[in-house]
């Protein structure tokens, strides 16, 4: 899947993918139709993942408030994106040329819209300040999440728990330090 | 640069371009040599713009704190990528093939430092956290505000102040409503 983020989806032929994974054409062929399958197969790990993090986070079953259900979200959200990198960042890069990748485009959306509803009721409990909007929170928290996919690699300085206890730190409780800005809220 | 965007730079020719524009290709080439040439105009759109104001802001010529030229910087590359959104965009997903991206990404890379270091002097003086390393909150301050290419329209709900708004709160003040969170830090 790197080699399509790396060349771009269109640009990369089953030939390349054979090369990059040291195989033959036909040992691709034998498992997958077509290239079109490849790319559902990165993009439903990706999604399948993505879906049950927010599906857990939105349910809501065992009476823990949206506040502490949306900080868990951002957390594991950081932690899949790390372990699925390559595939996260294709269903980033996702346009919707293909059936595979409008089908892709509309998990997307489905786990964006849960994730807005969240905000919302955590904005609702009184937990989130509600002076700003709750979908250009979702945005930005979220589009500090996907930000990841630009720099972050397994085999660098930083590890998924220190990336998510960051991500999490400076959404919900800033960076600036609170003793010596009284005056912010 | 909507079009380099949408395709490709790439996949888009100068025909794609002159369609696009709705002028003939002779056109185009009677003010520019090259697509490239075109690339490196979007991009040191860019890079001007987004070096004014970072220079700015590492310069402190006027005794502002750091903790308050980040916040501004911050601030105003909000304004910077809701002006420029498809200069921007075309910069931050520039790969490096040719001369003029590897030249754009050493611009990137320096006005990236540049940041870095203010980071690193807000914490110094005392304004921001001390127990998040610099390099990670520097690259997900920067991650959450180009999130912004992803998703930004001039002629979208949101304008260019509430966006520079949501993003300079949720950064430094943190979603977290204070009062209902007393333990948090």
């Amino acid at each position: 899947m790197g080699l399509f983020n790396r060349k771009g989806y269109d640009a990369t032929s089953i030939g390349d993918l054979a090369a990059e994974l040291g195989v033959t054409k036909s040992a691709i062929y034998h498992h997958f139709a077509s290239k079109e399958d490849l790319l559902r197969l990165a993009l439903d790990d990706a999604l399948d993942e993505l879906t049950m993090v927010v599906t857990a986070a939105a349910g809501d079953t065992d009476g823990t408030g949206a506040y502490e259900r949306l900080r868990g979200v951002v957390r594991r959200s950081v932690e899949v994106l790390a372990a699925h990198q390559p595939a996260v960042t294709l269903l980033l890069r996702v346009r919707g040329n293909t059936p595979v990748e409008t089908e892709a485009l509309k998990r997307r959306r489905w786990l964006d819209d849960q994730l807005a509803g969240l905000v919302r009721a955590a904005i609702a409990e009184g937990a989130l300040r509600d002076d700003l909007s709750p979908d250009l929170v979702s945005r930005l928290l979220f589009g500090m999440v996907n930000s990841l996919v630009e720099w972050y690699r397994p085999e660098g300085t930083h590890d998924p728990v220190s990336v998510a206890d960051a991500v999490t730190s400076i959404a919900f409780d800033g960076l600036s330090r609170r003793d010596h800005h009284p005056g912010a809220r």
